[in-house]
């Protein structure tokens, strides 16, 4: 299958156009390239180095023997998304080349409409693209589960039935995300659930959890460092995991938020990259907009830390667990029950074994200890929802209590 | 009250800048004044004359006796909405500035990326500046009843009381919009209400049924011709009532989409301006999001083609009506039951005789047939859903049976 990758020089992007690779499917892309910008931005640098557009095209023409596709340009030009579109005639398109952080989009008014707007634009653009180009093609979007929010109720797969006032219908789930970002990713699941009702275009909108891991199989057992893909630690591109395995790796706290009772659906990148060629493999219907909620299980933030902890002891890091002040606005308890039913149905195996995960890559990373240790300074957050700017301080050590509770 | 209002050169805001000073309030207002190039690009015209910024101003000084602050700008321009906000302190903002047409939207890629970026983009900025400037103030934001579709369930006003698998929560009702403007509305809508939650700002946010209307009384039995607001009748920014009259002035048979089953919301301009009145007059609470559905009643669109068609009798014009192919993706048939309860509670008495108004619509528009006539050719649409372009043919005359069903 032609499958074009939009965010190919990402953390989930580059990993992918490998598995695909893999899989004996013919890969394609383009990146604006701009990660790189921002984590610099970040004051920060992916913690496993990563190499140059040419040089990482080099080294996967040396393991997959193909020559990779790989483009810098931006999908808010519609020139540059429909000219690459015609040449490559992509099946299906995996579209994660978007701004993906949530404090990012929350540090200022410039910074929210930067957010929106490159999310926002550059999906119609695919959605217009597609239906002038490659109108059967299979749009696999990248959305979030923080699209949901944390209702008071089970969260079904996109769409539920509903009784009001003795009548019923089929509507799509509410959603209440909470930042910029995670708003933007709404709008985009609304434009394209839309452009599949107007134009009978097909996608799969895949609300995914919060992605760990820092490798997969598919790059050898001692990968080529070109292949490596990336692993962010600061505030904004760092994700609670990859964040926890990075902080235990030079013993600096694991930075709850609060008491870290926030409950979220994990799962590890290798698992992002089977549901993802599952979705491809399964195509929806013309006309069809499905949306599978993607995560192999749901943690609470703190069983998380603990379970870093815990791993990273048995690798002879002792690490603490502190609670600071929560820059973010969103519920300190809440209920939080999601459905994941599709992807299970099409064939999905979670790996479930969330502890040698994070054991694959605490070794990873502590190979690059220098690096993470060269940024420190910025493991603690500063950016606040209610738009002030200041660090947040500690307000507790994680208690024996807590543990045993 | 100090109020602002963003499109104050529109159909809609040129009126209320009018309505609300006449109440004794304060108001300052900018416009990109891109309506009027919209609308030519349209190969159209306002049916009434609209005069210049400059002549508007004059005439509004001479009746109302006030200088009115009236600039050009355009609110995606972060700092023209800073500055203007610093200098005027609104204790309200009704945000009435946007790109108001589903089929401009629907034309292509540029449009619609231009719909989305404009409104999207420009209440973002709206929200950051009252945020930084004025976070006391109330946004008034106009949304539509066009953001909800046409669910088989009754229409709440924003939210709804939900049980779920046996778990209860109170949650935003589902939007299904059926344009890509339509959408953009829901975007700010989402927005909106998060920038409430976050930072604790004050909105109402209206979805507003389709406004029609040529004067209110507040202008004077015979307006000053520069005081008079816009009239369209093109197929982008004429809605389903304005356009029967315009059509019915020159004979031209009344133009429905498919049988005109459809079932909307409507309410005369002289009742959006006393809606929006109450709602500036009974400001929410800080942090408070609230949702008005602005409507006086729900026709099909056949019955007000109907309407029209009598009232048009009446006045010795006699005028057929026509069903055209529906060049937009819409449901021929439908449950409609939206509520409009709150806006009732705070004491909106809607007019009722909307023969009454026609009467007068036709009677103010017969004055200007010749504008009418001039641009005939373009009364039936060719901006269609499905992407394609061609104008709509007619499938049949409403015929007798209807009339009597």
């Amino acid at each position: 299958m032609r499958v074009f990758i939009t965010g190919i020089d990402g953390y989930l992007g580059w990993t992918l156009a490998q598995y695909l690779t893999a899989r004996g499917h013919d890969v394609a892309g383009a990146d604006t390239m701009m990660r790189r910008e921002w984590v610099a931005e970040m004051n920060s640098q992916s913690a496993i180095p990563i190499y140059s557009r040419e040089e990482r095209i080099a080294a996967f023409k040396e393991r997959y023997g193909k020559n990779l596709d790989f483009r810098v340009g931006d999908f808010t030009d519609y020139d540059f998304v429909t000219s690459f579109f015609e040449e490559f005639k992509p099946e299906a398109i995996v579209h994660l080349g978007q701004m993906p952080s949530a404090p990012y989009s929350m540090i200022d008014q410039k910074h929210t409409v930067f957010t929106q707007y490159n999310n926002v634009i550059g999906n119609l653009n695919i959605l217009y693209a597609m239906k002038e180009i490659v109108p059967d093609a299979h749009l696999l979007k990248l959305g979030t589960m923080g699209e949901y929010g944390t209702p008071n109720v089970d969260i079904p797969e996109g769409f539920f039935e509903i009784e009001y006032r003795g009548r019923k219908d089929y509507l799509p789930f509410p959603r209440q995300a909470a930042s910029f970002y995670h708003w933007s990713k709404v709008h985009d699941s609304n434009n394209t659930m839309y452009a599949c009702k107007i134009w009978g275009l097909r996608a799969t909108d895949v609300m995914q959890g919060v992605v760990f891991g820092t490798r997969i199989d598919e790059m050898g057992e001692n990968p080529d460092p070109r292949l490596r893909t990336r692993l962010d630690f600061d505030q904004c591109f760092g994700t609670a995991i990859n964040r926890f395995c990075c902080q235990a790796v030079i013993g600096h706290p694991l930075t709850l938020f609060g008491a870290g009772h926030q409950k979220r659906g994990f799962l590890p990148l290798r698992d992002s990259m089977q549901c993802l060629t599952i979705a491809l493999e399964n195509p929806p219907k013309e006309g069809e907009y499905r949306v599978f909620n993607q995560f192999e299980e749901t943690y609470t933030i703190v069983e998380l830390a603990d379970m870093v902890q815990e791993v990273a002891g048995e690798l002879g890091l002792d690490v603490d667990i502190y609670e600071y002040e929560n820059p973010r606005h969103e519920a300190a308890e809440h209920y939080y029950n999601p459905d994941r039913k599709h992807l299970i149905d099409l064939g999905y195996k979670p790996t479930h074994d969330v502890k040698a995960e994070m054991k694959i890559m605490i070794q990873d990373l502590m190979q690059h200890r220098d690096r993470i240790m060269e940024k420190k300074d910025i493991l603690v957050p500063d950016i606040r929802w209610d738009g002030k700017h200041h660090r947040s301080t500690v307000i507790g050590k994680r208690s024996e209590r807590n543990v045993k509770a």
